[in-house]
């Protein structure tokens, strides 16, 4: 599997990364090890001492953070990858004993990591996340891993018409026969799904929107990023008025891959601090609530789709397509076109392993 | 691997298909769905949907079994492959929507699967086991996998020698003692095993045969269809009494492939209707004692062996054979045969995958 | 991976190998069974029936030892490999009903074995274990599997510095600021580290050494055999005392491979029968204490160390190498050169494999 490297992935949910602690984590094949600094700065190094191979992350963090020792031989390394510290000998610090280093940005309650040319690595090209900055919102985070190739996630999230068939508990028919319209620029698809008049709402989206009888305007929108950062609004307001005055729940579903047959989900569901002090607590509760049928409907199913594939591309595969595919296929000839660029361009790779 | 197709197999005992159930079972590599339609009859499809390769199998069945539907976007499909219904947009059904469906057919207490060419998948050709008939018999049935290529398990029953080492409590030196011939023809091998006067016969079989004391004459022949289909009758008399006033215990030992390396293993114990109304108990009592060695003594060694073998074959590896060998080696000589003439005939494979 | 087969590897240790029963290893990737014949001399066969390729050692020894009964039908090996009993037909023995023996020696505790060619197989070649001979030592003995390539372990044991790091409980900083020098010849190498004046001594160590207050003179002193057998000393005398004066502690190292990618690693402590009576229950608890951080230090570093390699071979790899690898940088490239010249030597092989 050909990765897209420049371009921003969530590594972690910020609060996953807790000072003085090391976190190891493999994405796109490369071990990696993050790490709070002294200045609480979070840090990525390539997780494999140079001197042995050891994984650092089986050693321990040193000096407040300011440094990472290999749990071998003692070498210690800074956050910029630099080896500060040799207790062997003279001391003296071999040339060559660096490792590779990684951009990483927190932003939005997530630790965002760049694995391509590093030089390319401006944080302005996060994607929006707005509705999880920590400062207004409240975040509850949920990470699983999938044994799913990355991009059948995407897949899922897009096209939300499986809502009804694979959670028959949270969905109405209304969202099959929704609107459904989707726009695409050159790294951003969006799909949007309209549900006008909806009168069989479940329950629990009633009271979530705040619309106790009579029927409810609802909407799902999806906005997907290359390669897998993808934003979901899901609102309601009772019909006839307007959208602005309507409730909508902002969702973070980011997909990074681990290896060709493995990604972590990142999601999250944010509420307003505004809302008082027990914003937090709301919001861990409705992400809790998300996680059930995230792991123990999306995932089996997803998980059996890689089994059946096997590795092989979908549109090799040559599925029958119905138009509910349309946002998901877009968005997976774009991210092809953009990872076929990236391959065409010299030194845009920039990997490294050992 | 290349296995066999234009054969009937087994798939499931008749039992395990319960009505309003999906059964996901893979056979010859490929994943497929069995379930019973409205009218009860079983049907096998392809357990994957043409559209995003969900196992049907996780979906569910609808309408009393007129159709199953696909657990991820609804899409149903009928028993002949044919998708009934699509809930999405117009509702039009996509020309290219269907799975491939499998010849099936209930018989002798079994669910029979044809994996070749379609039109040529006559039930008349399935091997006779009347005496699974479930009108005239109590058929006691299990089911095993085993981690082995299935052609392991017919040299296993095609040569009996191996009851006296590997079931001491089951056997006396007769068996290995016992005067054995063989007949075969096109897909069908016979290994005929008598034992004139055994007077060491285990206290078991001795009740079994009704023959309290005294030297037993006894018998165990062996019948194998390609590609693993087989019966054992193992009889017993009073010596010198004509074989046809003996207890004969019908067995059948059916084999089919999973994968190169796995295969399932189908047994049974028949008891005649005829010997009152605790006929099902007295067999499912005599399977459920088969099951011990089955699983203790027959699957560890067969699977060590196979482990051994690494997937070589066996006549490559020139084995020293013995004497008892000669109705296995013709049965898988046959058996190559068989595969070697449809591997080279026109369009005779018929595989489907996705 | 190729392995080095003229040489006398560990395969077990003595008491590992019980009378009356078989012990079933694979080395090298050849299954093989162990056992003591009638006389109590250790044996080694591979572990295969050449009828139909069942695992010897999941039949039976008979005739006090004489002979290993094959679990499928009953064919017996004595300790040559010659097939001395057919119990089918008339009890002609195949010609070619032969399994291929080892070479096996019990000396210094331990069942050596001979993986190549039998001619070159002499036992003086075994390299001098004296401190693990019964009759003079107790010796506690220890077998570890490791999920890594048997080099690795060569390596962790030629430098000694990581006993700081790895295993902080039980070491100062004086191992790593030792002098250290080492010698080396045709398939022999020398790592001594010696460490003058050493007063941070852990208490456990002062206690080892009897020598309650002031610095210390203590050593490490590792002597390397390909393949990969090893001993160690470790010394200590109150400073200013003379080297004989002290008390060491006398450990092997030994690793077998198992396959690329798993060894076996057997190590023992042993104490002087002279002590008295309590000998073997001070060696059996030292080597107890060896286990913990053997187990729950060294082998997750060497066994991640190996997933990071995956496979590849060190020097390949570039390492940052410091002083300190001296030693295991000569002995891996003293083994290579072994390994080559074995390679490129006719017949040197003598593999079997079935």
């Amino acid at each position: 599997m050909n990765y897209l490297r420049n371009a921003w992935t969530v590594a972690a949910w910020a609060r996953e990364l807790e000072p003085g602690k090391l976190l190891a984590r493999t994405l796109l094949d490369e071990p990696l090890v993050f790490f709070r600094d002294h200045e609480g700065h979070p840090q990525a190094l390539h997780d494999c001492c140079p001197h042995r191979f050891a994984p650092l992350s089986m050693g321990r963090l040193c000096d407040g953070g300011a440094a990472v020792q290999c749990p071998y031989h003692g070498l210690r390394f800074d956050g910029s990858g630099a080896c500060v510290h040799n207790p062997h000998g003279d001391g003296r610090i071999p040339v060559a004993a660096k490792v590779r280093r990684y951009p990483v940005v927190e932003r939005f309650s997530a630790i965002w990591i760049w694995m391509g040319a590093e030089a390319l690595a401006d944080p302005a090209r996060i994607p929006d996340f707005s509705f999880n900055d920590p400062e207004h919102y409240a975040v509850g985070t949920g990470t699983m891993v999938i044994d799913a190739p990355y991009d059948l996630e995407i897949d899922n999230i897009l096209d939300l018409s499986h809502i009804e068939f694979m959670h028959p508990l949270f969905s109405s028919e209304a969202v099959r026969r929704g609107q459904v319209s989707f726009e695409h620029e050159v790294d951003t698809v969006w799909c949007k799904r309209f549900m006008a008049e909806d009168c069989e709402v479940p329950d629990f989206l009633r009271q979530a929107f705040q619309v106790p009888d009579g029927s409810i305007d609802r909407w799902l929108d999806v906005r997907w990023n290359a390669p897998a950062v993808m934003a979901l609004w899901a609102g309601g307001v009772a019909h006839g008025r307007e959208k602005e005055e309507g409730i909508v729940s902002q969702q973070a579903h980011c997909f990074t891959p681990v290896s060709p047959t493995q990604a972590l989900y990142f999601y999250s569901f944010s509420v307003p601090r505004a809302i008082g002090p027990m914003a937090q607590a709301v919001a861990d509760q409705n992400v809790q609530m998300l996680r059930g049928p995230f792991e123990h409907e999306d995932k089996p199913i997803v998980e059996a789709v890689a089994r059946r594939m096997a590795g092989r591309d979908l549109l090799d595969l040559k599925p029958v397509l119905l138009p509910g595919d349309a946002a998901a296929v877009r968005a997976r000839r774009l991210l092809q076109a953009l990872i076929q660029k990236e391959a065409t361009a010299d030194g845009a790779h920039g990997s490294a392993s050992a």
